[in-house]
């Protein structure tokens, strides 16, 4: 397999990591990233809603030894806090005493991501280059340096599209070929983010560990830690014609009192919030849908595949995934890319169709479901049963991400579980009941 | 309103037409075609099955006085003729005796428009003109002359993206906009034309004045007669993984076979059907949905909005209906055309996906349903209630093709005498009985 070259476009989380794993197959990797080079200049990395990663997503940066690059910049956060009107606090563990997700910046893992793609997979990663044209068959590729408009081409034997949800391969090739499915679906709702702060001395203004949510039924503010002491923040909200909408949100006034009224113990920790409204834009959601997902010597991995909504912090995961579901089928058919491309886009569509419904899916629990009292006592009848027969039961959070169940699998569990619990909830007193031995008995004899 | 310019992106059949609206409204009418004049040169103009004017057609030609010059050119088909395996022939009419859709040929009835576009709306035509970018509230545009690759400028006070399923305005410009939903979604079949000659003296081959359907449970054959005694024939098939798909006519051979198997009537009438297989390519069917349809200036009308599968015949249909809507609500809102597209695209956005399902339902009635003597009774029994009782029950297809009943109240209607029907179907011996009063009365008794 020597002497031979894949061109990666886009130097994102999924395309850098995938450099590693090309370099480990022998390959020369050549990456073409449309940015900067984000560790050189004070740009964006794309959106910056902070990232969790969790179990898919170490695996894949363990199976080719990256992962301790990144645990010295990932902060665990073993449960969700909700914050309720008063200021009351509520503690959910999200899985086993000891399993966490873990909290990056975004810019943070890029930018180590890229160290690590050209110390550990020997890429060469040429910036301002923007994807024109790819002759998907032939492995050819037209880009634009975007600081000379000079046009160039190269050409490999594979060319991977890790270049996200606007992906260029698949805009500019991809959705001209006859046959090929796209969709982009929007949400009703965008996002603004929000830098709390650290104190002075540099402590955080929330507990560190734990994942906060202001769950307000239809909307929510979220906070997940950074190294500094500070957190990124991000307020979830209908863009319009709802009683809370960013449209009534248009003068320092008007989000002050926002603030004060539905998460006044916030706005006690940030006061100022009104002056910072403006430093970061008001983002849209999609979700984008595609099929198939390769043509000739061309795919696409990760978010240019099936961007999702973040809700259950699983889109870097999943495309993370997608390379070690990659590199496992390559063990299996050596060099016939036709064959491992085939099975890669089969095995992973079912399953990113089915993270992608979990996303959504999962916005209604941070938003609403944790803040009713009937919600959490099912989650705590569930752990005990699970902690009783692990081997009947893993909850479905679980199941998402602290294993490598195929999403499409933890979905179908996931829903029959729940046909049960809502059986179990309905038991007349559940709520003094809950943990008596018979309880148990019931689950285990419904499954 | 004097002084005002329009640009039409697309001389298809409803940029034309829509033409002659604009300028019947004061408007001076530019309309960039990024081919070239198919009045001038040997060139299709896109895809070419034979299209079926119906009543929303019609209408829309007529409000601006144009429909008699479309008329001379149009073939009326009562009814249609289903050939089976053994060439035995069933009429079935598509409504009360005089009423009928009309078969045009795409290529004709497009050359006509632009003389009328021309004649009527003193439009302007600019031919291999592709549109590369378009300032969607500035109503400035951007394009490139095919011919000398020079980029010309335009603007004008309204864009109309008139330029069909692959539309260059939505493609390069409203896609990128956040908030814009889109798909593109292949059916499993495609389809490939074939022309069945007049005999020598000009005269048919099969009767004229009818669609002939060759259904086949999986796949079918249609024709539809032209002008100059020759058919325009379709054979709509998967392309592949069936025990009848494209991809097993492969050769002259396997060509032959298939039709002296499955289509021996028409076989008998094209021997050399094999000769003339690939005259014609195969071609691929797509639904494409969007929304919104309009931003600032700029706004889409026909299949750039909501191109569909042919099997309704609704495509031009209702395209041609987009422009009596839109003509309809300027006479409310004058001159804003705020107003005026919003509530276009709010009117036209449900109906166009009412009319997109029934044409993908329609394709089981064709290729499948009109092949089963209790469908046709069904249809029989329905044709007979409507009659004694029109006020009471129009059938859906002629909700659908002969009257302005939108399409979304058109799909209601018939969803629920589908559910009336199934019933009637259900009574024992309604093979004998179906003729019976006491029928007529157990219908208007469950409506």
């Amino acid at each position: 397999m020597k002497n031979k070259k894949v061109i990666i476009v886009g130097a994102g989380l999924v395309g850098s990591l995938w450099g590693v794993y090309m370099s480990k197959a022998g390959y020369e990797v050549v990456i073409y990233e449309m940015r900067s080079d984000i560790r050189r200049a004070d740009i964006k990395a794309g959106k910056s809603i902070n990232l969790a990663l969790s179990n898919r997503g170490w695996k894949a940066l363990e199976t080719v030894g990256v992962a301790e690059e990144i645990r010295k910049m990932a902060i665990p956060m073993y449960g969700r806090t909700m914050h309720d009107l008063d200021g009351e606090l509520t503690f959910q563990a999200y899985g086993k005493e000891d399993e966490a997700i873990y909290s990056v910046s975004r810019g943070g893992i890029n930018a180590k991501m890229m160290d690590i793609a050209e110390e550990y997979g020997d890429a060469k990663i040429i910036y301002n280059h923007t994807c024109i044209d790819v002759d998907l068959f032939a492995g050819q590729i037209k880009l634009k340096n975007t600081e000379t408009d000079e046009i160039v081409e190269d050409e490999a034997d594979l060319i991977f599209g890790a270049d996200g949800a606007f992906s260029a391969v698949r805009y500019t090739s991809m959705q001209k070929v006859a046959g090929f499915n796209f969709s982009q679906e929007y949400v009703e709702d965008g996002y603004r983010e929000i830098l709390l702060p650290a104190y002075e001395d540099g402590s955080y203004r929330l507990a560190k560990n734990t994942l906060h949510i202001w769950p307000r039924g239809r909307f929510m503010l979220i906070a997940l830690p950074n190294e500094d002491g500070s957190f990124t923040c991000t307020l979830f909200m209908p863009f319009k014609n709802h009683e809370y909408s960013f449209d009534k949100l248009n003068d320092k006034k008007s989000v002050e009192n926002f603030f004060k009224e539905v998460f006044p113990d916030f706005y006690k920790l940030m006061p100022d919030i009104s002056e910072h409204w403006s430093s970061h834009p008001l983002s849209s959601l999609a979700l984008i849908k595609c099929y198939p997902w390769s043509y000739g010597k061309t795919v696409l991995i990760g978010d240019s595949a099936h961007a999702t909504v973040p809700f259950y912090g699983q889109g870097m995961n999943c495309g993370f995934e997608d390379l070690t579901i990659m590199w496992e089928i390559m063990q299996k058919h050596e060099d016939n890319w036709e064959l491992i491309f085939k099975e890669y886009e089969e095995n992973r569509k079912a399953n990113a169709d089915a993270m992608q419904n979990l996303s959504l899916h999962n916005y209604h629990v941070m938003r609403d479901y944790v803040a009713d009292p009937k919600f959490l006592l099912q989650k705590r009848i569930e752990a005990k049963f699970s902690k009783l027969y692990p081997d009947k039961w893993m909850p479905l959070y679980s199941q998402v991400t602290f294993s490598h169940i195929p999403y499409s699998e933890a979905a179908k569990v996931g829903f029959e579980q729940e046909r049960i619990m809502k059986e179990v909830m309905q038991i007349d007193g559940i709520e003094e009941k809950w943990d008596l031995e018979d309880i148990m008995y019931l689950i285990k004899a419904k499954l």
